[in-house]
Formats: structure tokens, C-alpha cells, sequence
């Protein structure tokens, strides 16, 4: 697909005059990553801005000791590094969690067409602001939940977005999903057992059922 | 201090012409808090932006059990509840730590110049762009740091802005410290006396006094 029909259909460039999208697309690069493979770190230097075609992204911090979080999981359509249009360094890494297409162009040219449409930089905005929601969501779940909590809130918030109300099938190995709690693999498969156990859920490979969502709506809320 | 006369001064209207800063400061409304006392939570429907004028703020989660983790400090001049302009509530809770004026106008008079000024836009991009970095650096605070090196880098961070550059002076309770840090008072006295009967810093009430620079910040790099 050319990076011109991919651009149109993305939600961040609704309402954007077709020359304006062509001019993105004309600049824009398309890369291939498969799973697991590095798109960029927090220390590399480059102002650009992404979005996933294709596939899925983790944006995550990692410590010196290769501890990792997971900040935020992207899929199509999703734009990342958006604080490339004020930053050289971006504040996090991003690695595909799948085989995955990402389509990138330099912040100077986005820069460029949002400063003559507004209805660009009014997207961003919204954009950024669902980030900044996001980030202060998991802020709260680090410092003030427990690791249930986390996982009882994690599974009843992807569950509402799936259409099998009752498996949540993450596509990727519950190590990845103990980076995304701020949990150890270790810690995640204890209270993967304790919530088993109490019959309110069962492991199937890396898939997690939910039977009594009763029972994990009350974890969410730390009871 | 007439409302025109404070926006002028910040940084956010800076570039925006006059007639458009005269609307915002005629829907200002400005209000006192005094210490401790909550500006809004983030239970409360509001869509208003809000500015501190002086004192300060902080924007924090606040757990059932009446745990809490503060997100940002905010002094004179800095704007908070940009959100305000895409959701109905705030994702946080804000109060002030001090004696605190702070002027408001309804998102919507905000959104409606914002619209037509390009500028305006591009200005609370970046503002909301660098929250979104620092809230990135405390999820790895919080994820992969533990509370020496959390206190150390905040020490390091906090000195870096002040005239006197060995002593830093909250302004407030060790107490509210540890909230900015994710640790229980308990813990944070614990690693303050560790730190003083090690030579590198010292307490002087609600004061630190840093002695080792290098020692605080070989700690900042976990070691």
C-alpha cells in the first residue's frame, strides 16, 4: 500500500487538505520489524514520527539491569514519538511485539504542516492528552495498587475492547505481560494461580478466560 | 493584579496578540487556596484550564485507603488541567501546598481562541509534550528505581534550579517529599538517615543539605 492511502486513513490526519497529506506521504518512509526487534531507544538521537501500519509496538523504559516497563502498546493507525516535535532524544524505546510495519517521516515536515492547519496541531493535542491520561493511569497503578489490582484492572480494560467477552488473548508471552503490570514474571504466575485457584480465572497457554468478572471487577477496585 | 496583566507574563499566550489574550483574561476568574486546601479531584466533572499565580501546586492520585502519589509540582506561571480541553474530568487531583492564587477560564473560551491561533496550539503542544516526558520518567522512577536512587535523582534535579545549589528547601513536609517519591514516610526517613550517617547529606528540619555532589549522583545511576 503507498504511504499516501495509508496517511489518509489515519484519525490524526482527519480534516487535513489532500495536498497537505500528500506532501507527509511524499516524505514518509515505510520499514518492516519483526518481533522483538528494536525501532529505536531513549538514547538514540532522531526527530520522527511514527505510526504502526501493521502489527504491534511497545513503547517501554529499561533500566540498566534490563528491568523493563511497558508504557503503552500501539496497533494500526496508532501514531508514537510525537514529542519528536519538541525533543531530539525520545523519552522511551519502542520495540515490535509482532511482525510489524511502521511508516515514519522527519518531525520538521509534520512541524511544518501544523503550523499552517491548525486542525492537525488540534488532533495532536487530543492525542497527546489521551497519552498523558494513559501515563498518569499507570502512574496510579504502580504506586498505588497491588499486583491483583493491576491485573484485575488490565483484564477487565482490554476485555471490553475484545468481541470474546470472556478470553483475552494478548498475542504475546505473560513475561511481556508482567513488563506492562510493572510486575516480576514470577509475581504475575503466583497471582495467575491464586485468582486460578479461586475459580476466577483459567491460563490457557497465553491466553487468560475470565470466568466470574463479578470477582475481578471487585479486585479493580482492591477488594 | 488584573487577569490581562497575568497572562501577558505567560509563557503559554506568549506570541498570541492582544485582542485574544483580552478575551481569556475577561472569562478569568481568579481564587485563593490556602495550604492543603483541594483545588479540584479528579471525581469532579470541571472543564476549566487553570494557571498558578503564586504559590504551588500539586497534581496527585489519591488511593481508596488515602495513600497518595503526587505527579506534578507546579509553580508561578505554569499552566495545569490542559486535558481540560478533551475530557470532562481531570485524570488527577489538584491542591495547593501553599499559599496559592490561581486564576481559571472554561475550556471551551480556550479551546474557541486556540482554534483560530495557530500559535496558541503549537504552544500548549509543547507544554503538554514535556508533561508527557516527565510523567515517562516517573513510571521509571516508579518501575525500575528504587528509593535511594529516586530521592537522589529528585535531589539532583531539584538543586539544579536553585541559587544555592547545596541546600535544598521544599517548602513543605517530608512527609508530601515522600509522595513526589512513591515511598512511605517511613522509608524515606529510613534512607535519609542512611544517606546523613554516611556523609552525604544532612538534615536540617524540612531542609537537605547536600555534602557529596558525586556521591548523590553516582547514586542517581543505581550504584
Amino acid at each position: 500500500m503507498d504511504s499516501y492511502d495509508i496517511l489518509k486513513h489515519i484519525p490524526l490526519f482527519e480534516g487535513l487538505p489532500r495536498n497537505h497529506v500528500e506532501a507527509l506521504a511524499g516524505c514518509a518512509v515505510q520499514k518492516h520489524y519483526s518481533s522483538g526487534q528494536t525501532i529505536f531507544t531513549d538514547t538514540q538521537e532522531h526527530r520522527a514520527l511514527y505510526f504502526v501500519v501493521w502489527g504491534r509496538v511497545k513503547i517501554y523504559k529499561a533500566s540498566p539491569e534490563g528491568r523493563e516497563q511497558t508504557i503503552f502498546l500501539f496497533g494500526p493507525g496508532e501514531p508514537f514519538c510525537l514529542t519528536a516535535l519538541s525533543d531530539e532524544f525520545s523519552p522511551a524505546s519502542a520495540m515490535a511485539l509482532e511482525d510489524t510495519r511502521i511508516l515514519m517521516f522527519p518531525a520538521e515536515i509534520l512541524e511544518d504542516v501544523a503550523r499552517k492547519e491548525p486542525s492537525l496541531l488540534f488532533n495532536m493535542l487530543l492525542v497527546m492528552s489521551r497519552r498523558l491520561k494513559e501515563s498518569l493511569v499507570l502512574i496510579e497503578s504502580l504506586s498505588l495498587k497491588e499486583i491483583p489490582e493491576r491485573l484485575a484492572a488490565f483484564l477487565v480494560h482490554s476485555l471490553k475492547q475484545k468481541k470474546e467477552p470472556d478470553l483475552y488473548d494478548p498475542g504475546f508471552s505473560h513475561r511481556e505481560l508482567a513488563k506492562i503490570l510493572g510486575a516480576t514474571p514470577e509475581t504475575l504466575s503466583r497471582v495467575l494461580r491464586k485468582l486460578a485457584a479461586e475459580g476466577v480465572l483459567s491460563v490457557e497457554g497465553r491466553k487468560i478466560r475470565v470466568h466470574d468478572h463479578a470477582a475481578l471487577e471487585e479486585l479493580t477496585r482492591g477488594s
